[in-house]
């Protein structure tokens, strides 16, 4: 019999959520498990995916979501909008564009599958819970995922903010809490370190 | 010029400080980066070895320590010190073996070259605080290597228990804190998730 899987959180302001789970993934990989990372709300761009994509036949990525960024009526210019449009999906308060609920709604799907199939040993949803804090996904739909998976799968959820009710129906939780960081002298993200 | 390097801890009792370490690890690596992996108190036993050892031509990772564990006087049998002793080092309370504190001396040496010598972009020294912690390597030493650091090379020391002075001298620091862990339902840690 396979063993039981678990669903970790790994949550908080600190740095290290989805560094963590990548982490995990090249553990599990190791042990010759069966590992999916589905990322929400990251774009392609980060390093990780030119060394994670070729790395073994037992690691799928897929990226579902882009990064956003919530504006206030009229405080985003439309030049800036322009510049950021490709990389970056810049929507209102509570009404992100329909195209963007498609992307996230498809994410959603492909996960309820993967988690529920027995396909995998290991299924990542990386950022899916900055997804429900966003009001992107509702948390029935994660409660559902969770109730609904394949018993032997390991599921973990990153993202700043889970509600209680997400850290009640884990096994496993951990808060990355910032306690220094250099943005606050100014540095800005840098590539192969945060992004 | 090359960019600026700093350097980060992460520390707390809850999951994923190794982890992070590795995913930042794939992340540099990614971006074309120079890195080197150095674990102290640490096995060759971890999952994510049969993976990052075949990884990149530019990732070296080195296994400086032992996993050891401190027993009171009389408190653990010779039967388990026999058992134990290939995988892990046996010693009571301030009374670590000569051969044990060499390992971790030579660590240190090795530590302290790679992360003032240029060689690498991103020097990761997994378990140096809780070698810090258990009085093994003195603050000294690790404040002469984040002194003595190359101005470009990232540093990153994971481990339980960082002292103020080290979370001082960081630019960026991470406490992973243990919300819930499966371990209190009586779990015992499993291949490819906790090892």
């Amino acid at each position: 019999m396979k063993q039981k899987g678990y669903v970790h959180v790994y949550t908080g302001n600190g740095k290290g959520k989805t560094t963590a789970s990548i982490g995990l993934a090249i553990r599990a990989l190791g042990a010759g498990k069966r590992v999916l990372l589905l990322q929400f709300m990251k774009s392609k761009s980060y390093s990780e995916h030119n060394i994670l994509k070729a790395l073994s036949a037992n690691l799928e990525v897929e990226t579902m979501g882009k990064p956003f960024f919530i504006a206030k009526e009229g405080s985003v210019s439309e030049e800036e909008i322009a510049r950021y449009k490709d990389e970056c999906v810049v929507f209102s308060p509570g009404n992100p564009p329909e195209e963007y609920k498609k992307l996230i709604a498809d994410g959603l799907e492909r996960a309820m599958a993967a988690t529920s199939n027995g396909e995998y040993d290991l299924v990542i949803l990386d950022e899916v819970i900055c997804a429900l804090f966003f009001e992107l996904v509702s948390f029935d739909d994660i409660k559902g995922l969770i109730e609904n998976k394949c018993a032997s799968t390991e599921v973990v959820l990153t993202g700043r903010g889970a509600p209680s009710e997400l850290i009640d129906m884990a096994d496993l939780v951990t808060e990355m809490k910032e306690i220094k960081h250099y943005y606050t002298q100014g540095i800005q993200a840098r590539r192969g370190i945060e992004n």
